[in-house]
């Protein structure tokens, strides 16, 4: 940490400053500049907090030196690391192709949807069989049962599923029927959550909270990681914006500003970003041209009766050219999309 | 509802609409004009779902006419309620005075900022035993001893207790000892938390996401309501903004257009809202001139000791001269302050 | 300034630093630690480029120690100026009320409105003869004519006038009329405009643009200082938000912590911060309990009619009944308004 | 326009609405609905104000059904537009390269970048003769010298140029050396500007703003188009955001949501959107994906001696790679970069 102390800090101050500092066993390197001094802090950063250092009277600023998310970080562990999600790779050159409905409907539904995502060259499925929804009032999910729709259609098609934990009571439930959980957006920061799903061995489909800095989605990253889960792929699914002619705001510089601070994967999810399906196959385009580990697309055969989110989901047939498209550019750029597995793990 | 067509739509996408507005058991009410057509629709607007009409083919925009907060709105209840904490009053005129720490740190320090908050005049103490973190490394609070030590200090100067509840499997413990639920920012939209604490008798204190749009915020209260539990009160703590000169970006006019929308009160955290004692005062201020139910202020008598969020606590001489300035303000505004209950409820 | 090496920055790196920190004749103060170099640099920061410093290969921060803007600096000046316009008095204590129409209309209005305010307490009358107008279609102001209508109305009621000023060209004609030249929030970064309004005598109303941070908004009054005008009067009046319940997002906290960095005044904007009537009057009270030096509303007589803006503007009877709670609070925090000028200068 | 009446609307307000809308020329449909009665306007909605509507008692929203940018509108030309930069086209499937260096500095540093991004493949050439600086202090520009020095490169390499323009007054004296005008972000509502720059028949390049929606920057667009140039490139650069990690957020999703309103062209500017050499790369080819008309670069041969903005530039190798990828990207999506013309027009 280097702590910069304000321009009118008493010698006092900086007595202060630099007892605290050795009190912790660590070692503050003065600088006295023409205006402001500065205390650089030598030693194990990781017992400092940048709080606590900051309210001691005289401070002005605290810059860390260090990246707070240790096991996230390229410091860690500086190859991109590849997640497994029940034989499909994500990370490494490796593209997710994640498809599928908001929520898990009737099975039939779900039947056809799978097929034709499956057909168009996706490897994951996903729905949602507990939904967080903004209205008491809406569709909440099918909850189990949706989960053993969803199993029973992943196996006949031989797709892992991906599908959202909202609750801390249910991840061992949902982790019995699932590939990959899906942690949401408004639920990033749901610590109890992470830590949660960080004790199972399921990969963790973690998706950026809408006011959410790179640096807060890398900490919750880490939450999980601290649990001892390494497989974790982070999702850039559109931020809070002020223009509403999108849903959300796509900011698909996170993808390259993420690559460059951690080792896990990142897809996009141009679905929830824009909320207009118009917008997702250029969206989930530049995705990829920016580097995106893989794309998360909602599709559904008849939006007006999907019981949540139909406005933002692909018809099969768009999915099916959009897929065509990401291939094209996955060749150009070098990367790989798993074939099914064999069996799922 | 009215939906407003696209202008390209065609005869038979507009029968498609009108159709659809029909089989649900609702009047269709077409306005050609000159450039687009507009279907009002007539009948119980509850049985609609916004996003199902946003997705039927030649719908442009759906234009809600009723909240879809039906329990928090003014409509369903036109004066402002009042919420009793176990004896002290929030809302309707009277002002809701919130002090104490940001973590409960042991019982002696507990003590020491519990007097002097409540010489300064406050009426409810706060402090949190289960610490929502951005980082997995930092303190998380004391859990269930941090809870007694509450309860315990709160008996003594005779103050309600104000805590923070993280964990749907917490809430039952956490009501056992508290006399009001918080539940924070990062879990606004956290609805299975939400409906638990909706499950309880006890009075919630729903912090505003940072993120959240005042409909989201209501929507939000409305989890709670619709479980049963009417003692909702909503507090402004900052949502996220671009300057950081500030943690948050204190949305002062939110307290007048939450009124304008519903009965439940509203109050002010001008510590999280800033992160910067010198702002405190101001801006604590400044939410009462607006209109708001009371404020919510942390209390720290050494931050650069203090377990979390020492930057933004006052130190107790600077509250209490706060809590003087507020209470000069509520007399001019002919607000009440609750004077601290003879028995706790 | 400080510079922040990069973990990975190589000896040749700090060595090509150092060469170039002493080429500007500055002195680089080396501080190696466990993880990071850091080098402060002792001597006039004032000829450094924080740019350039940037772009030094190696350097991963700077982290300046001295403000950008020197003139509007408490160092440059540690006690708040006073703004005296053509006798009436911002800053220091003193609150300028200023109140009129968003657009000069016909002369007969002008004077009513103009009576009207004066009657409730107002001493400062404003009205856009030049309206920055987001569409080309609208109404874009009357020009010449609209600043003899304000000026005729200014001496008929014995009020010094604001008006806005947009072009270059016209800074000296505007001049001529006007006691208080107007720079709106959609030109904060015009700085060819900035630099002409620094060239004239006239005290200055800088509005904050709608993106730009509390140091931003100071470096464009920089811009006017720095050509020998030190009349300038900051104004907050809403920033870009997420949420379209308002019209901007009102940033009280911007009031304290505009004066903890600067001597100008600063005063707040309700009318175009909120653009509804029904929450300027929490809002303009809500500034003075923040500590702003004065409150700008525009007020019209017949909102349906105006040419512009009138969602946004007060009637001329709730205008009386907010000045009458505005005085009150200003007598609380023991604040001056200036009462009107016995001739205008 | 639908104006949708407040629940609480009395019939005299009802009635009252009715008769401004007739009164007009316009006529009135009347809905009355469960909950709240609609009225549709039929008739020129030109001749509306939205803003005067919204300011009718009892009126509680206006829903324009019209978009208020005629000229830039697809209603009014709905095939793509090509424009032509003195023989470079840009629109209708053709790219425009731009490149250079932010600032125009010496002579011979011009013609050494000139000739490095004209042999990577860029087919414009741009630099700032005029330069917008936060601060008063810092580099302007070299103004008339440097706009004569990009003509003498732009001649020299056969590359029509773009510079931009902040002052009215200048207009005229840069449209004679630059085949292409740029306005400045911050200058996108400076309409003063706007309608000098429609009144010259040189091909603008109008930057997005850093707090305007997709509206507010049609708006601009239709300023330019309605003073009689119809030769308006718009380019995203970067919106305001809350991430520090970027510069500014680069909306991506704007390049196909403009698209889906106007027939304008609109490219990229990821050296401004992102500020960081390492992400131009990614967000270049990303705008491309998304549909872009054309990337515009900062290249610098030795960005820490930049007179402005060298942390946010490439050097000439880094842009020859990425023109090299973009070329193949632009094939992937059969669109044409049109080659330099023979003589400049």
């Amino acid at each position: 940490m280097i702590l910069i102390l304000q321009s009118k800090a008493t010698d006092d101050q900086v007595d202060h400053v630099i007892e605290k500092v050795e009190s912790l066993g660590l070692k503050a390197h003065l600088s006295r500049g023409t205006y402001r001094t500065i205390v650089g802090i030598i030693g194990d950063e990781s017992k400092l907090s940048e709080e606590r250092l900051r309210s001691i009277p005289g401070v002005s600023e605290v810059v860390p030196v260090l990246p707070p998310y240790k096991l996230a970080s390229l410091e860690a562990h500086p190859e991109p690391s590849v997640v497994n999600v029940s034989g499909v790779q994500i990370g490494g050159g490796h593209l997710g192709m994640i498809a599928g409905p908001c929520s898990v409907e009737d099975a039939d539904r779900m039947h056809r949807i799978a097929k034709s995502v499956r057909d168009a060259g996706a490897n994951l499925f996903r729905g949602g069989a507990y939904k967080p929804r903004t209205s008491p009032y809406a569709f909440q999910g099918l909850g189990e049962d949706g989960l053993k729709i969803l199993r029973e259609v992943g196996d006949e098609y031989g797709m892992p599923i991906v599908t959202e934990v909202t609750d801390p009571r249910n991840v061992e439930l949902v982790a019995k029927y699932a590939d990959m959980l899906q942690v949401g957006a408004r639920n990033m920061q749901n610590f109890v959550l992470l830590t949660e799903v960080g004790k199972t061995s399921r990969p963790v489909l973690l998706k950026r909270g809408m006011s959410a800095t790179i640096k807060d989605l890398l900490m919750s990253a880490e939450y999980v990681l601290s649990q001892g889960n390494p497989n974790v792929v982070l999702c850039e699914r559109g931020i809070k914006g002020f223009d509403t002619i999108t849903r959300n705001l796509f900011d698909v510089a996170a993808v390259p500003a993420v690559k460059a601070l951690t080792h896990l994967p990142i897809i996009v999810d141009p679905s929830h970003a824009t909320g207009r399906p118009d917008l997702i196959p250029p969206c989930a385009l530049a995705g990829i041209a920016a580097g995106a580990d893989g794309v998360h697309v909602e599709v559904h055969d008849c939006p007006e009766e999907a019981k949540s989110d139909g406005p933002q989901a692909l018809l099969p047939d768009q999915y099916q050219e959009l897929a065509k498209q990401m291939r094209q550019l996955a060749e150009l750029f070098q990367k790989t999309i798993s074939p099914l597995p064999e069996a799922l793990a």
